[in-house]
């Protein structure tokens, strides 16, 4: 019986590590050599031109996901949206900053249980660094802890966390309490290891349990960008996607004069940066090359439903 | 000894009466039958498209005045303006609702200790009922008191105060609440004895001093009104401006996508009945009209300078 017993433990064992040997697109029913793409927009909740720009694009298919930042003054445009459209695929982009020069938000927890968070004037810091100088680890996971609660309250079906600015991936501290609140709300979270190496100077593979879907490229259109670099960057991109779980983030406004006011005087990210994503990502360029590269489009919705269960 | 005592009080006392009795034009220096006009601009900060519309107005002389909102997600564009134009005569809008269906705010004070001005999602309540029955007065006042401090901090030179959809008349103890304010802060304040019985169906006389500025008249374009009946209705009042101090309130925004989703199914006030107010205040016909009725215009910051010292 003992003998017969630790067969069937080796055989577990075995079993098991065949499956972590797995690659995510098997994981999730697709074969080794399936290019899966997540076309992402950022920032949905910001301003009524980034969310009707979004919705446009979701309710075309030009994008497969979103998410939201529930801080920010057009959230219950995107929330009432979001609790309308079920199927909509939409996440929420963790908020911890305030960028932009005239057009301000601040915690959604209470001030006075998120006053690290906070610069002197009530609202998020401008930047990553001051963010990372000041806050307190317990406020941040009040803070974020409370965005999700207020989206659900709203009547998003969540499907995905990420975070605007990287600001989560800014520490391991950040990084900890972002990945133990995708654990508890069973949401799948934007996860690369490289990339978090590269940008945020942070290693994250200790932090990694074979339970976390990792995305295995992430791509984004850094900017300066015009729309011809804009159209070269992202066509590379398509035609030498490899095999696996990619994601690429993007960011949808209309060039007009709210984007451009809130914008205003930073030097990256701008109204036109974003206009330019809306334009490639909308043209037929982007269908063809989609086609003519067998990338198979995936929502985060699917990989929730398929491994976070 | 005691004779010349009482015939130096008895002219005293009729020296104040003949000043109380004097018209609020008299007092400002001008003679008894001058039409003094202030053309008011509400509602900024709420919007882009309202600051930037009303900062036009301002800077082509089409209103003297206007009056900012500190919870709305533009208050520090406007504040940056005001800060950076000493001369502009702003004062503050205080603000208790936040009335639109998707573009929401909420209090400027810890929201710990202004818990009876939110609803259950955290925002302020929509309409005045729901404040009138719910907000307690100290919560109020502390609010209100938070937004003077927090423009006055942002570098604004305040000229004045005034209320949001009226919020502050809507009763006797809020009313307290703004003159006590207005008093404290040295500020006059729009005060009409007639408009609030009428509209908010407060009488106002017994709490009146005589150091309080009353506004002879108070106009508004109520809504529905298109451009047609706004045009009909300005000119009209300006054909037929009585002498004293009188006030129109004006909504100044450009027609344009981020107006129109922040009036979003609310049948008033919406982004064509702003644009139509831009239309009629600056066209040659307003300022001919201006000029063959004799029309005097004053800024909240006169009144502030020679009567509030």
């Amino acid at each position: 019986m003992k003998n017969k017993c630790s067969l069937l433990l080796s055989l577990l064992i075995l079993a098991f590590q065949a499956i972590g040997q797995q690659t995510t697109q098997e994981k999730l029913g697709y074969s080794k050599d399936t290019k899966l793409l997540i076309i992402h927009a950022d920032d949905l909740g910001v301003s009524h031109s980034e969310d009707s720009a979004s919705i446009y694009a979701l309710e075309n298919g030009y994008v497969t996901s979103g998410s939201l930042m529930v801080p920010c003054p057009w959230f219950s445009e995107i929330a009432a949206y979001g609790s309308r459209h079920p199927d909509a695929d939409l996440g929420i982009h963790l908020t911890l900053t305030s960028e932009w020069k005239y057009y301000k938000w601040d915690a959604v927890a209470a001030r006075d249980k998120t006053g690290s968070l906070l610069n002197s004037k009530g609202f998020f810091y401008d930047d990553l660094d001051s963010l990372g100088k000041m806050a307190k680890p317990d406020e941040i996971e009040k803070e974020l802890r409370s965005q999700i609660e207020k989206a659900k309250e709203a009547g998003i079906h969540l499907t995905h966390l990420d975070s605007h600015m990287g600001s989560c991936f800014f520490n391991k501290d950040f990084l900890k309490i972002y990945l133990k609140l995708a654990r508890e709300y069973k949401l799948p979270s934007l996860l690369n290891v490289n990339a978090f190496k590269v940008i945020y100077h942070v290693d994250i593979s200790d932090l990694i349990t074979n339970k976390d879907v990792l995305t295995d490229n992430v791509f984004m259109a850094f900017p300066p960008n015009d729309k011809a670099q804009h159209e070269a960057y992202y066509t590379n991109m398509l035609n030498t996607l490899q095999p696996g779980l990619n994601c690429v983030l993007i960011h949808l406004a209309y060039n007009d004069a709210e984007m451009q006011a809130i914008t205003l005087d930073h030097p990256d990210y701008g109204a036109a940066w974003r206009q330019a994503d809306l334009d490639f990502f909308s043209s037929d360029r982007c269908k063809q090359l989609l086609v003519s590269n067998k990338i198979h489009l995936i929502t985060w919705k699917e990989i929730k439903d398929k491994l976070m269960q």
